[in-house]
């Protein structure tokens, strides 16, 4: 007999119906002749109920045995069930018992625990209620991801996690190399002598993949990045991550409207998706962890983003009758206080901002006729703050080699990047977004520590 | 008026449609009053031919600046094609070009060049039809698996990048470092100082994510990676790179049937999407790369993967009436040749080995009654040879440990993929693919640098 996943047992399954289901046991109730045991196996929140009868073979043997975090394989017939909570239960006829899970030293009794405690147990958090419904919502983003890609005809393009530029100066970054670093090779001017490195040369890991999935949208029209990147900050917040996946679309033949009509339809299909596929999930976040993310998502999806651009937004937060902590003016990066103010206080909706001044973006953002502003854009979400970060390309050869020596970096460096130019340029454009901050919005989630499985932090590389 | 994708147009473009594309000039071919170019914009193979009558205006200076690699936009009205070659074309009315391309400097002008000089030129490689057809079908390859994974209720894991342990022994690893090379510091007994490090301690790039996944299969039950691996290893070989993405499923409560069966399922998958979605491509590679890929792909597609012993396969070879290089010993790891031999010589189709010895597979693979053997399976493919590694992982917590200590590896440094077996211990089992091999195969490139973007070996980490 092949067994049948929980999600779709909860669903589907009709009363008399044999069937095999495994799993691991959540919780157990003993009571007067019979026990309830929970099963959960990670397809959905919900656990089976399982009934085992006290004429069962073995009943006293198993329910010694069948403690929280055993696992089990149960043949048996559905019931409607009596008890409030679930619409049916099996009753058990055969049970098998694959591992049991000591009680006096699983870690994951019943019991509440912290998100600080679970995250010392990584390799066990993925059992819980809260770390199965961030999970399955994170796979529903990234399939949700794809999906909108893919139907577009965006190819997904894999970009370099090794490289030897550091050409966005997104500062600081990790080495690699296959160098022994307790004796690192020196050249006789007692510098790093790099021709014994695997590479011939100082390799990083990379911080976007954006000037690489440029040279594919020069010859695919639209493609787009999903994959790791890295940032060696020593940031200790609830928002960094050394390493993170971020997802970058690049599109030929596009201005900055077409691209801020991406983001706003990426963004909706996304939130979309994942309530279409993830209710009970989306559910459960809002009920306990933060009340607001229904309401969020429902933004989102419903409202059309306000778009303006730095300038007028400048003079609105000057205008604003708010006493904020850090200043207003033009030509300073706008703060958290401000996006928030912007989108949860004045719009009531999520706001596209663009034509930032120059000289705080980067230098591949396409200058504006006023030579002070660039075609940057990034969309601030109610709750959330920036979400993503895009803009039009500068796609003219000159303006961009005067732009990069503009910020102290070398053309030459950039010479296959000038190239795209050089060679049959065109209007481009793109974005990116953060895949765990979409996540972690998307749950409520407050650390961005618990939308990741494997978190790498400053002084944690576990598991 | 919104433009469309040549593909698009090719397949359902009727005459008399007027309509607007944007794409760069592949070639440009002048007659007597009137001029064709070939436009090309990524989505396929086929050109649209685009007609330029001496009736446009500025009809002479568009044929100057319109040579190969230039880009523009055309909007004009489609005409039954009187060439042979193409069903329609577009009559032009108006054109703008957006970048122009120096003949003289541009790199691809119309003719043949060589995998090994376009190698040089990454960033432009993609413009030409063989690595546009290699990024299509790599695209189609990334997206079937996921289809796959995902309409089987499999999750998709992100395992890091970032690891601290070097737990497969899979030998040469890349080091991840934020300390200064230069200058790297060390402690009083003359080693590196890690508490400097970013993360304490010495930390590589993955080899693998199966560990990890293992740990998401025993709270999700099915769960899939796909993602970067790296070694460091100096091999400059066709087949070798030091940075490629892996597809690593694991599945709990699933034995070696198990995971034979879904590893023959996802093959016949993959190539079955592939040739459904990208025909042209496959028929491009069939007739200019190898004139044996879609016979391979039907082989793959239309058997039954002949299934058998490690020990059956010795014994077969042993008989063949065939002169090998290597020797045919029980107890050593099987070459190349031999592989070949039983998968085209022998079966004429796919054949999966399985239960190799012990002493020459991974310490995690499940250990048989014998003692001698384990529950490994490798995939063996005509033309391809070994495609998918996988075994059964050894569940149960006192033979793992020993056959870990066997291996002069210390289970403490394991505790947590112990404490997998220590509670909730279930049978379970996973295989790995590695991605550009398969892409490699499918399209019969000779070179696996050819089916990556920007690929990395030994000295050299360009673009």
């Amino acid at each position: 007999m092949v067994s049948r996943r929980i999600a779709e047992v909860l669903r589907n399954g009709q009363p008399d119906e044999s069937l095999k289901v495994q799993g691991w046991v959540r919780t157990k109730r003993e009571l007067k002749g019979f026990a309830f045991i929970e099963v959960n196996d990670g397809s959905s929140l919900a656990n089976l109920q399982v009934v085992l009868n006290q004429d069962l073979p073995d009943y006293d043997q198993f329910l010694k045995q069948l403690n929280t975090g055993s696992s089990l394989e149960v043949v048996g017939v559905l019931l409607p069930s009596v008890g409030k909570g679930q619409r049916i239960e099996l009753k058990a006829q055969t049970v098998k018992i694959y591992g049991e899970a000591d009680p006096d030293t699983y870690p994951l009794q019943k019991k509440r625990h912290s998100f600080e405690f679970l995250r010392t147990i990584g390799h066990l958090r993925s059992r819980t209620n809260s770390f199965g419904a961030v999970f399955r919502v994170r796979n529903a983003c990234a399939t949700a991801i794809h999906e909108f890609f893919q139907t577009r005809g965006f190819l997904w393009v894999h970009t370099p996690i090794i490289t030897a530029s550091d050409c966005e100066g997104a500062g600081e970054l990790f080495s690699v190399t296959s160098l022994n670093l307790k004796d690192v090779p020196h050249t006789e001017n007692n510098t790093v002598d790099y021709s014994q490195d695997f590479f011939g040369k100082p390799t990083y890991l990379t911080v976007s993949g954006q000037l690489e999935a440029e040279v594919m949208a020069m010859a695919f029209s639209n493609v787009y990045t999903f994959g790791p990147t890295f940032r060696a900050e020593n940031s200790n917040t609830s928002r960094h991550l050394a390493e993170f996946w971020m997802v970058e679309p690049e599109m030929a033949f596009c201005d900055l409207e077409g691209d801020m009509d991406l983001a706003e339809a990426f963004l909706k299909h996304v939130f979309k998706h994942v309530l279409e596929t993830c209710p009970e999930d989306m559910e459960f976040f809002n009920q306990r962890i933060d009340h607001t993310v229904l309401e969020t998502a429902d933004n989102i999806i419903n409202n059309e983003f306000q778009r303006l651009t730095y300038t007028e937004a400048i003079s609105l937060l000057e205008k604003a009758d708010v006493q904020f902590e850090y200043p207003v003016n033009w030509g300073l990066d706008l703060q958290s206080e401000h996006e928030r103010y912007l989108a949860e206080q004045l719009f009531k909706k999520p706001v596209i901002l663009t034509d930032y001044p120059a000289q705080i973006k980067a230098f591949y953002m396409r200058l504006n006729d006023d030579e002070k502003t660039v075609r940057a854009m990034d969309v601030l979400a109610p709750k959330i703050g920036e979400i993503i970060g895009g803009s039009q390309r500068e796609e003219r050869l000159e303006v961009l080699s005067n732009r990069i020596k503009a910020q102290g970096m070398k053309p030459e460096d950039l010479w296959w990047y000038l190239d795209l130019r050089r060679y049959g340029t065109v209007p481009h454009a793109g974005f990116g977004l953060g895949f765990e901050r979409l996540v972690q919005f998307m749950t409520g989630m407050g650390n961005i520590r618990d939308v990741i499985p494997f978190p790498r932090t400053p002084q944690n590389a576990e598991f």
